[in-house]
């Protein structure tokens, strides 16, 4: 049976490029950066202030006296006020551009002002001061932020500042979300006493939400001629088919036979691990990819965030998150299977990440799922692990 | 001057309460969760098979023979079928419901299967196995999800499991988010050798999308009256106003005494922090707030972690993350204020949170955000600062 390590590298093998897009800026959050955002010029553009107060040319302070003339006031967007002799002084406010006859800014605290008449207290006084110098931060043409990383607010934000409007992201796979299983009835509908409701698709459509995929979601029935049609319909118009139950060894199991028939790789089906075993990946000629997972719905959140995330990361041109986490309980599993068990992370005062192991029943249970915040990753070849050990984790929700 | 401590403590002393709302759950993802999900029946409902094989009840084995009539096929979905005596059986799929005539499920791999007749391998069978019993994750009306949590995607798919098709959230504040400065201009535009172009705004929006909120943005001109109007309307129509610059000493810096005329009771102006000293905070007679941030982008960004994030969480009902990461460098520091510095985040291997320090120009020099994912904050009391010592960190980008 194919090993965890195997069928990652049989995945990432896999990885795609769906080419760019430009988008404005505003909508790009949470998408990924496809080119360097560059200074479109200095950074500061200008000598800028950084307190309000009074720019001057220090040469005008003689040993004795330390008195100026204010000549004017410049606010911040101003055009640079000059001044004539070195005994003149300008009314100056953060963020303001400085003239290139000034070299120092004194903040009001430091000053005593009489009308237009400023004495400079000198024992504060300090040549250059308060002075953000123009092109310090970045150079035009300088790279402020790197490809290849997500938009977060603050790459919004600096996007606005750089004027990149209209910014190259990394085009996102269309994904189609098939579930099978024909006890699963709609949220809305009353299911009988041997149905129950249907929730792979939606919790597989909030996880892509934050990578900005926004797939189609289709249940279908198990009936093998309607299968294979939605299947093949699906292969042709979407770069990757996110598939949920229908892989194991039932009689109406289905989706092995229809994907056999219609051309579909099979590149493994089964992966030593606990949950997710029955788990099929294959590709397709014209390059589109199935994840074919198991119905239980801890399965499918597991497999999602073990095998199809860190395959969109790299095709994204993102690297795979590394977190490790501090085992705090003893955990004993015996079967041969590389085993996925639920933690509660946390930090500890002494910086470490911990994770707190959560009891559960098996694969069909995902009522642990709201209280737990990831995966920890057990190695194949043990059978007890212990607190105080430091395993791998698979992060869903890292803001607790 | 105000400490951090002390500011943090006048701003969580005004925590809101803005109620609730019943939403869809498909839309509720990010919200707050405001009331327990419980199972509306037992969970599972039914006695489930967790193979493929077939259901039989134990007695029928003797110990020479364990041969078994197959009577039927039941899928998932189905109504259970019963066996008549107990040397029938049915074969049944994973996710179908027992009668109450069965008692152990046996797997195909354990199975010799001619026709109808069933031989089970002797030395595999365990009474009872393969049976996810009703009720053992969940009992009709336990909580399933705790209420006062952020709704994640695992909850979206549970409260479909539940039919929780219309959830009660938290209702959000209405925000506010004014921003000064004449020398900003919109991004769109060009600006001149002596103007910049706006962030603030656009960022503090981008950073509240996660909590569900959509800000209003208004850009203010440095003209009294024109301020003291926005002002005045905002205050009678908003929850919060999150105001950026114009709260220093500066001639154009309307903004303290446009809010003393309007009746805002000023809790504090000035805190003892860097980036962000001149941060004033307020209430307003109708319950309203305003977060009176500096201008400077990395002062706004510090702010809106350090004091509003935890205010919103709060009001919530969310606890204040606590997130604890080991510096890297040597860090000094004398001005007696509160620092915050931007770090570079990772783990480990021996499962430690890393913070690595990035020397950066002052709270005018955005440009390090985008490659940085938290502020650490440094005691007020010291000014050095040892690589291996664990100090609090503000996280604005986990997921690295």
């Amino acid at each position: 049976m194919t090993t965890v390590t195997e069928a990652e590298a049989l995945i990432l093998a896999e990885k795609r490029d769906y080419g760019t897009e430009r988008i404005a800026y505003e909508q790009a959050l949470g998408r990924v950066l496809a080119e360097d955002l560059r200074a479109d010029r200095d950074l500061p553009p200008y000598d800028r202030a950084t307190v309000d107060g009074v720019a001057l040319d220090s040469r005008g302070l003689t040993g004795q006296t330390a008195v100026f003339r204010m000549i004017g006031t410049q606010a911040a967007g101003d055009n640079p006020i000059p001044i004539k002799t070195n005994t003149e002084c300008v009314e100056i406010m953060t963020g303001a551009a400085l003239h290139e006859s000034v070299n120092t800014v004194v903040r009001y605290e430091d000053l005593d002002i009489v009308d237009d008449t400023v004495q400079v207290k000198l024992n504060t006084f300090r040549y250059g001061h308060n002075i953000h110098k123009k092109g310090t931060d970045k150079r035009a043409g300088d790279i402020v932020v790197h490809a290849h990383q997500t938009i977060s607010p603050e790459i919004v934000g600096i996007a606005a500042t750089l004027g990149s409007t209209q910014i190259l992201v990394k085009k996102v796979p269309r994904v189609c979300v098939l579930t099978t299983g024909d006890e699963l009835v709609p949220p809305e509908e009353k299911p009988t006493p041997f149905q129950i409701r249907r929730s792979n698709g939606v919790t597989v459509a909030a996880v892509l939400k934050s990578y900005g995929i926004r797939p189609i979601l289709i249940h279908m029935p198990d009936l093998y001629e309607e299968m294979e049609q939605i299947l093949a319909h699906a292969l042709e118009n979407y770069d990757v088919i996110l598939l949920t139950g229908g892989v194991s060894m039932g009689k109406f199991d289905f989706v092995p036979r229809a994907l056999r028939i219609l051309g579909v790789q099979k590149k493994f089906h089964k992966v030593r691990q606990r949950p997710g075993k029955p788990f099929c990946f294959g590709t397709f000629k014209n390059n589109a990819l199935i994840f074919a997972f198991p119905g239980n719905p801890v399965s499918v959140f597991m497999c999602l965030h073990r095998y199809f995330i860190p395959w969109l990361r790299t095709s994204m041109g993102l690297p795979i998150l590394q977190y490790h986490a501090v085992l705090q309980q003893h955990i004993h599993f015996s079967p041969s299977l590389q085993y996925f068990a639920q933690v509660q992370l946390a930090t500890n005062t002494d910086g470490q990440l911990t994770a707190n192991f959560i009891e559960t029943n098996g694969s069909g249970d995902f009522s642990h799922l709201a209280e737990t915040q990831a995966f920890i990753e057990l190695p194949l070849e043990r059978s007890d692990f212990h607190p105080g050990e430091v395993f791998r984790i698979w992060p869903y929700s890292l803001y607790l």
